[in-house]
């Protein structure tokens, strides 16, 4: 497998996007000759699908293609080189996957084929095994919370400790031990802006263009703070570096 | 019906729970010689539902029992003199409402025999006809969105407009925003830390501790504050002030 898990698309400041993760991507792109890929653009709703297949293109280098212009989705997916999903609204991004049928055949193409992933934010949500530990609103009537389960593990992507003062619903630490404690038996992995996951064939590494670490909950446990991905080693099936 | 809608239980720095809008709930409570209530604790997941009943006793000053005490909770709810919604997780909440058929018990309770309902947080996203509008995270792996129905309009509690510097998730903004592209005919009422709408009998008045206004969201009209119920008009069946 290759994936990317992005916490987000652009960092503060920065006009590109996936411009922080530009230097692996683009240098797993080369070695795999991968010259196009397919955006999954349904997370985007107040925005522009093309505006944001061709943002990706500019960012790199390479063709890409939304898959609202196939026909057919499941065979775009099918002969995708590479395929993008994008960040906006998680619920709606899972509920679209679910129902255009695209479950399977992502999955097919990830795990068998090894068609390379690149998810971030809402993209990077529905690579784990549900979207229970998304912060977007669930804007959809009916909703489905289970998702691709590339990864293993729930991700909490955009994650922050800091608090705004005056606000005095949960913090997100409170949600995700929340989670912890309806979930004992899970775990959840907190990105903060500007890091990532990546799984090459079954290594796991973690990079933060900011150095900063990320976070495990668990319940009942106290929450760390780690730099290389040695933590996961009980929980995914990877070599952890 | 008798409804207190409150975007939270505590204001910051105060330490009393709904201390913020004792003033308009004692009065009413004294006005319809109530003397006990019914807490509906659900919502809470990290702390202890007697310590929140406590909590209500000694702000409001009436005996306060938890729905877990009782052997047949739909009885008590038909029984009580007024309900009490914790805050907490919205989620699970609302699943523990349905799972334990409270739904229509509390429908009945509130509308036909005027129980008066006090809800803040999640307590009062379930007043709603959905929660789709909340800000917790679906901790659980089943999901019911429907809530109560109370109120005929969602609401967004704890809603804040200012933003933490470097977080690239949605504003709160953006994701109300999102929620009304998805459902353009509906309209959202963002309630700040502090205030509360307040339904008794046929009359609907708006109240905030800090002075501040409630926004109104709906999609492609620009969202405007409002310090009096007017612009609710056409969309409750109450009388605006």
């Amino acid at each position: 497998m290759e994936l990317f898990l992005l916490s987000n698309g652009k960092v503060s400041g920065e006009s590109e996007l996936l411009g922080y993760a530009k230097g692996p991507i683009q240098s797993m792109l080369l070695s795999k000759k991968i010259r196009s890929a397919v955006l999954v653009p349904y997370a985007v709703i107040r925005g522009n699908y093309d505006a944001r297949a061709a943002e990706l293109e500019n960012s790199l280098g390479i063709q890409v293609t939304s898959l609202h212009h196939f026909d057919d989705p499941v065979k775009a997916i099918e002969e995708a080189e590479c395929i993008l999903v994008s960040g906006g609204n998680t619920w709606l991004l899972n509920q679209m996957l679910h129902e255009n049928g695209l479950i399977v055949p992502i999955q097919r193409a990830v795990r068998e084929r090894e068609i390379p992933y690149i998810g971030w934010s809402a993209g990077c949500n529905v690579a784990t095994p549900s979207i229970r530990t998304t912060n977007d609103m669930p804007v959809r009537n009916s909703v489905v919370l289970p998702a691709l389960g590339l990864f293993p593990v729930q991700i909490n992507p955009h994650y922050i400790d800091a608090h705004l003062s005056g606000h005095m619903g949960e913090t997100r630490d409170e949600r995700i031990a929340e989670f912890c404690a309806v979930n004992p038996s899970e775990y959840v992995i907190a990105l903060r802006e500007g890091s990532l996951l990546h799984v090459s064939g079954d290594e796991l590494e973690y990079y933060s263009v900011k150095a900063q670490g990320y976070k495990v909950f668990r319940h009942n446990q106290e929450t760390h703070e780690y730099f290389d991905t040695q933590a996961l080693a009980e929980v995914v099936p990877f070599r952890c570096r």
